[in-house]
């Protein structure tokens, strides 16, 4: 469950306008290499029909992407030269605001449950209408932590786990040290912590204690947008697909999201991944056995 | 080779003053640890004796610290809350000054040579008094990539091995993705580059490819000061003791290296490594294999 938009995105390697985004379209495209994906979001009327049979194509159950009066999710955004900042320019949240998230009743015995960022309440929602999840995890981001932060804590007491940004940890927790906030998190109830770090990789803090993945050196970047989403997407594909939730695949899957990631980036918007195939996906894990053997 | 300084320091886990630092004693310190190290440096009249006992008790081979008349080499620091940035508050020279390094002739079979930031006509300087190394290096820093742009080249022509931190490798090559960076940096002359990321680790490229080392997740960071000499030194040491200048053994130096680093940060100056066993340090690599193991 998550956004969908249409994105103008201005980076060093061009300028793109109006293409397909969003956390739910990144996660789920980017898990839908390991399984069956049911994407729970809200288009407009404007919303091109194209992007629907995109997501179709590669197996994700849309009955959940309802289609509202008004307009899609519109946001546009400007990268640096490191691309590790941005500039927001404008999100106009359209029919996204008023967006109250409904599991079809088809989804509701999904076993693997994805809450990307939004109001923390509405994920609770989504979070209560699943029967019996088996592992469910979340995003967020500072808005919510600066304004909802008791909404906030009442959804994190009911994940499994959370996966956010090195800022938005320390935002939380108020811990600068990224052990320590991992720590703070996990007292609020996520047994896993999953700390993102853009080009630097992530964390993942179980009970097992640290895992560092690193992100893949790439040569070229041209859009860091939903490198994070198709992170999550990818860890709870993989998650989801071996079934097991120790911390070998716990692990196993992280770097699986990490795989998605360094995908992602390297083309404007989602287009990587509509040349991406499964052999590539193996292949760079070996690459990333290869990076990280010592 | 490299300089012998007295620190003041402010940081969010304290103050200190006058406490010892400078390269050199943090490079020759973190490789005593696996092997005899010959440190060339000067020092002014100055110079408290006992931080020249301290690195004879470390088997530090000292004959090449000078003591010229003079003031020793005095730096001072404040870090900021996130300790990835620091501001520096003051930089007094000395008797580095005037440094002009000579190899003792005892140091002049040495296999292995490094050649911490100094002026780059000074490290070709001590590169030539070797007579047959089998392995050198070198880091360097904005100061001389900006202002000796063709003594470093030259300097760079001549050593198999650079270390440096991201932002000098991006300043040094006008390239901001790290990978096209290294690959700009080989093509100057060393075989092997390693990009320092701080907090994020290190990268090594070599003929082999791509290694990512993570930096060791500390609960508590007191003083990043001396964390990339460590690393330098432990990296070298590393090198030197198992001989070998193969892949696989440069990767293994390269966790040493991240190892020593993450021993530095854990108190001030060169505080924790007056209390450090050997077997800590295997014990600290036996960590960094469970952190990224998968």
């Amino acid at each position: 469950m998550g956004s969908v938009a249409l994105d103008d995105i201005d980076a060093p390697a061009g300028r793109v306008q109006g293409v397909l985004g969003g956390a739910a379209c990144y996660f789920s495209v980017a898990a839908s290499y390991f399984g069956a994906v049911r994407a729970v979001a809200v288009v407009g009327s404007d919303f091109p029909r194209e992007h629907l049979e995109f997501l179709s194509s590669r197996g994700i159950d849309t009955a959940g992407i309802y289609r509202a009066e008004g307009d899609t999710f519109r946001w546009g955004g400007r990268y640096h030269a490191s691309l590790n900042d941005r500039d927001t320019l404008f999100t106009e949240l359209g029919v996204f605001e008023g967006f109250d998230p409904v599991l079809p009743d088809a989804y509701r015995n999904s076993e693997f449950v994805f809450l990307a960022n939004i109001h923390p309440s509405l994920q609770l929602r989504v979070l209560e209408q699943a029967r019996a999840p088996r592992f469910t995890a979340m995003d967020t981001m500072d808005f919510w932590i600066e304004r909802t932060r008791d909404e906030l804590e009442e959804t994190l007491a009911r994940v499994d786990g959370l996966v956010i940004n090195d800022q938005e940890a320390r935002q939380l927790t108020a811990e600068q040290n990224l052990v320590r906030a991992a720590a703070v998190i996990r007292d609020l109830g996520p047994r896993i912590v999953i700390i993102k770090r853009g080009e630097h990789g992530a964390l993942l803090f179980d009970e097992a204690g640290v895992f560092a993945a690193p992100a893949f050196p790439l040569l070229e970047v041209q859009d860091p947008t939903g490198a994070g989403d198709s992170f999550a997407g990818g860890f709870m594909g993989a998650l989801a697909r071996e079934g097991r939730l120790d911390s070998e695949n716990l692990r196993r899957a992280v770097i699986y999201g990490s795989v998605m990631a360094s995908f992602c980036v390297e083309r404007f918007s989602l287009g990587r991944f509509r040349a991406l195939s499964g052999a590539e996906i193996e292949g760079r894990l070996a690459q990333f056995r290869s990076l990280t053997r010592f």
